[in-house]
C-alpha cells in the first residue's frame, strides 16, 4: 500500500484510542462491550413511531440548514425551562450530532493558529476537532485531591489570557465523572468575560446528574451578548447514539453564521431524524427518568463490585456514565485494556484515550442492565485476583 | 443585535444566493419552486421500508466510522460493474451527504493556503468547502462556444502546475449540464498524474445522463495508486436529497484517515438510513430508470417552452436536470430571480450563485411534473411576453 498524500492535519490527527480496543474486540462473541459512550438500551418507541409518520408524510427532501422551525422552538423553549434562560429559535442550531456540533463550533471562531486551553482528562474528539479547524491546543488537568477530581481554577485562568481565543469544558466530565461547581463557572465566565475569550461548554451529560434534574452549566448564568457555544446531543439522556442528533446554544447573532456553516458540512440533518429529536424533546422526560434510575443501578453494581478488588480505586463520579478507575501495578492503559479484553473478555476504554492525566485509567461505562455488569465484575475480579 | 466575533473563514463564506431567494419564496404558496437541485418525487418505498426493518431490529447504535461492512462492500460491487473497475470495501467510505463527502475530502488533502483550481461554474458549495478547509481557490471557466459549453482544457492545464494541491471537476455539471469528454478526463488525469496533482471528481449526476447509462467519469480511468476522490450521494439518482447519505471513492491508502475524520466529524451516518442506501444501491436500478424518463418528460417540456419565448437563450445540458438560461436585458440574475419570484411566481436560482461566469443566467431544476412545468414555463412566459 502506498503511503497516502494526505494534509497535515490529517497526519496530525490522533487515532482514537477507544477505537483501537474496540476495533480488536467487536468481532468476539463472548466479550461484554464496555467501550463506548452508549447504553445497552435501545431508543423509545416514540423516537420509532416519529420517523414512521414523518416517513409516511413524505418528509424525505431538503429541511433549513439550521433545522426545523417546530424543533428549534421546542429546543429553545426546552433550554429555557430548563436553565431559567430566556432563549428564541434563533439561539438554536440543530446539528447532526453532538460531534457536529463541536465540528461546526470550531469552524464558526477559529482561526490558523488560534490557541485553545481545554480542561482534561476529556473525549479526545473535543480538542481534535479544534485541532482539525487550526487550533493550537493546550490542556489543564484535573487533578485528584482527597479523593475527589478538582479543577484548579486559579491556575486555568492565569494561563487563560487574552491572546486565548477559547476555552473548552466539558462537565459532567467525560471520562471522570466531575462536575464543575457553580463557584467554578461563575469565576471562569468572569474571567472570559473580562478578556473576550470565547467558553465552548459541552453539555451532552447535562441530564445524567444524579443530585438534580441538571448539572450546574454556564446556561444557568449566560446572557444573551456572553461568548458561548453550548454543544448538545440526543445521544446520552435519550439513549439515541446512531441517530446522530444534536444542537449548539448560541448567541443569535451567530445564527446566520452556524446555518451557513451546516450548509458547507451537511445541508441540513434529516427531516425524520429531526421528527424524532422533536418527540423526545417535547415528551421525553419520562425517558430520561428511567435512564437515571437504570444508571443508580448500574453504578451500584460497579461501585460496589470495584471496591472488592484490592488492586483498584476510582473516584466517586458526580455525573455522566462512567466509572475511571486506576489498577495497582500497570501504568499503561492500552495494555490493561488489552489484557483485559484478551484474558477477560471485558471491553474498557483505555484512560490514555483522553489525555496523559487519565493514562493508568479504564474507563467503564455502567449504562448496561444489571446481570452484564454483574458479569463484568467477576471477570475483572478473577483476573485480577488470579482466580 | 452585536456583530458576531466569528473565525474569518465564517466571515468570507459565500452565503448561498440561491438561498437567498428559497428562502423569500418558501412561505408563498402559489410560488412554484424549481430553485433547489431536488426533484418532486418522493424516495422509493423500499428505502422507506429498509428503515422501518433496521428500526424494528434496534439499529438504534453506533456504527463503523467507514460505514457499515454490507453498504460499503455494495457501493464497492456497484461502481466496480458501472466502471469496470476493481475495487474493494476499503476504497469506499460511507459519508452523511455529498456535501459531507467534499468537508471530509478537503480535510484530509488541504493545508492551509494549498492552490486548487476548479471547473465553473459549479455548485457554490464545492469551492467554498475546500476555502474552509483553508484553500487558495481559482476558477477555470467553461465557455460557451458554438452553442455549446467548452471547456479549454489546455488553459485548464497550463494553469495547473505543480505547486497547486488539486483541481476539481464536476460533470455531469451543476448548474451547465456540461459533460466533460473521455478525452479531456484523460488529457487531465495524465496531466495530473505527472505533475503529482488530487483530483476531486464530483461524480453526483454521474446516472442522471441520458446517453448512457453513466455519464464519462475519471472513474473509468482510475488506478488504485491515482490520487483520486470522488465524491457521491444518493440524493440525485435515487431522490433521497432529505436522507443525508453519500460515499467517496478513494485509494485504499486513505481508509483510515478518512475514517477519522468522519470521527471527527459525525462519527458515522445514522445505521438505519445506510440501510436504505443499501437497499437502493442493490435494488434501485428501476427508480433510476423512472427518473430518467421522467426527467426526459421534464427537459422536452422546459426546452420546448423557453424556446418558443424570444428573449431567452440557452445551451443544450447533456446530464444532470438543469436547464441554465439568459434573459435579454437582464444582466442581473438575483434582481431577474426576484421578479420572477415577485411577479410570475417561479422560483429560479440565480447564475450568479455558480460564479460570475454563470452571472446573467437563471437556473431552472426540471425534475418535476408536466403540468407544474407547463404551468411554470407559461408565467415566465406571460410575464417575460409582457402579456
Amino acid at each position: 500500500m502506498i503511503t497516502p498524500d494526505i494534509s497535515q492535519r490529517a497526519k496530525e490527527m490522533r487515532f482514537s484510542l477507544i477505537r483501537t480496543i474496540a476495533e480488536k474486540g467487536m468481532g468476539k462473541e463472548n466479550v461484554i462491550p464496555l467501550w463506548f459512550g452508549e447504553g445497552c438500551w435501545p431508543t423509545s418507541s416514540r423516537a420509532v413511531q416519529a420517523v414512521h409518520e414523518a416517513l409516511a408524510k413524505n418528509d424525505h427532501f431538503y429541511h433549513p440548514n439550521s433545522g426545523k422551525t417546530s424543533l428549534r422552538q421546542a429546543l429553545a423553549r426546552y433550554q429555557q425551562n430548563l436553565y431559567q434562560r430566556p432563549l428564541t429559535a434563533q439561539n438554536i442550531t440543530v446539528t447532526a450530532s453532538g460531534m457536529q456540533a463541536l465540528a461546526l463550533a470550531s469552524q464558526a471562531i477559529i482561526n490558523h493558529g488560534d490557541k485553545v486551553i481545554y480542561v482534561d482528562p476529556v473525549w479526545p474528539n473535543l480538542p481534535e476537532v479544534f485541532k482539525i479547524a487550526g487550533a493550537q491546543t493546550q490542556a489543564v488537568s484535573l487533578q485528584a485531591v482527597n479523593g475527589k477530581w478538582q479543577l484548579d481554577i486559579e491556575k486555568l485562568c492565569a494561563q487563560l489570557t487574552p491572546d486565548h481565543r477559547a476555552v473548552m469544558v466539558n462537565s459532567p466530565n467525560n471520562p471522570t465523572g466531575w462536575v464543575m461547581s457553580e463557584a467554578e463557572i461563575q469565576f471562569l465566565l468572569e474571567h472570559c468575560r473580562r478578556h473576550d475569550i470565547w467558553i465552548i461548554s459541552d453539555d451532552v451529560y447535562a441530564r445524567l446528574y444524579p443530585h438534580g434534574p441538571v448539572a450546574p452549566s454556564f446556561q444557568h448564568l449566560a446572557e444573551e451578548e456572553d461568548k458561548i457555544l453550548s454543544i448538545n446531543s440526543f445521544s446520552k439522556a435519550w439513549s439515541m447514539t446512531g441517530w446522530r442528533l444534536g444542537w449548539i446554544v448560541a448567541p443569535a447573532s451567530l445564527e446566520a453564521s452556524l446555518a451557513n456553516l451546516t450548509e458547507f458540512n451537511i445541508a441540513c440533518p434529516a427531516g425524520f431524524i429531526q421528527a424524532a429529536g422533536e418527540a423526545m424533546i417535547t415528551s421525553g422526560e419520562a425517558e430520561i427518568a428511567q435512564l437515571k434510575q437504570r444508571l443508580a443501578t448500574g453504578y451500584d453494581i460497579v461501585s460496589r463490585g470495584l471496591k472488592e478488588i484490592n488492586s483498584i480505586s476510582f473516584i466517586e463520579p458526580q455525573g455522566a456514565f462512567y466509572v475511571l478507575f486506576g489498577v495497582e501495578g500497570y501504568a499503561d492503559s492500552v495494555a490493561l485494556a488489552m489484557k483485559l479484553l484478551d484474558e477477560a473478555e471485558v471491553g474498557l476504554a483505555p484512560g490514555g484515550a483522553f489525555g496523559p492525566s487519565a493514562e493508568g485509567h479504564l474507563r467503564l461505562c455502567y449504562a448496561q442492565e444489571p446481570e452484564i455488569l454483574h458479569e463484568a465484575i467477576a471477570r475483572i475480579k478473577s483476573l485480577l485476583h488470579g482466580n
